[in-house]
């Protein structure tokens, strides 16, 4: 199969990757291991919080939306990995049970200026519920390998 | 043991935690579960591609850095958790069998507008190696609670 390049992105186009079901033992096991605050540990703990209730850890909803992504596209295309995230923005608690997608919006294209094989695929990817609600949200710059330095799109 | 208050904290304040020794199997354990990625889980992979080899998905770097600074200082407060990352950078390789430090350096404190009770702590995260090369940097602002609600410093 022939993988995605740089240049099969266009701005404005938008994709829907998932569901996965968010269990309350994945979410306490990557807490145990990643981010051992008693919210993302154990009910009580959580309802005593601004979460009010046992909660995914931010970096756990993160790491799921990548390995969502890494399934749904990223691996079907000429990744190069990414530089950074612009912004993560953890709107609403993430809890056991819920069935999660990732909805993806590619909000610029752009060449590199110094590495004429590389483009940048600059995404919004928001993690939302069955509801459509917004949990989490984050805008990354994917680098994308070019079909032909220099040539044309 | 007193906890930590968000008045406890003080603009330009510099903290390191660690070390940590990162192994080769839990990068790629850690790939396999969220960032299923070629240069992430296989050397020769990552020899062609932009790493230069093998390294750790730069959401392992993050959940890394959270890990210590759990241990190092957030469970040592009265953490409230944080709403979002203002920004991740991912500048060099994490590779396996580096140890790592995280540098904590308080940016800016100040109180919440919506909820008395809350304060923010907005911190610059670096991890860096033993040679002090910054290898991921992050900017977040924790929320931390108030000792007391409106009581001056």
């Amino acid at each position: 199969m022939s993988k995605r390049h740089w240049e099969d992105f266009a701005p404005g186009s938008v994709a829907i990757y998932g569901p996965r079901l968010v269990t309350r033992e994945e979410i306490i096991a990557f807490a145990a291991e990643f981010d051992p605050q008693p919210m993302h540990l154990d009910e009580a703990a959580g309802q005593a919080t601004l979460l009010g209730g046992l909660a995914a850890s931010g970096w756990h909803s993160c790491c799921l939306l990548m390995r969502m992504i890494a399934d749904g596209f990223v691996n079907q295309t000429k990744s190069m990995g990414a530089p950074g995230v612009e912004e993560i923005r953890w709107l609403e608690p993430l809890r056991p049970g819920t069935r999660v997608w990732v909805r993806t919006t590619v909000l610029e294209t752009r060449a590199s200026n110094s590495r004429p094989q590389v483009g940048f695929v600059k995404c919004r990817f928001e993690m939302i519920d069955a509801y459509g609600t917004v949990l989490t949200s984050l805008v990354s710059p994917l680098m994308i390998e070019r079909r032909a330095t220099g040539a044309r799109q």
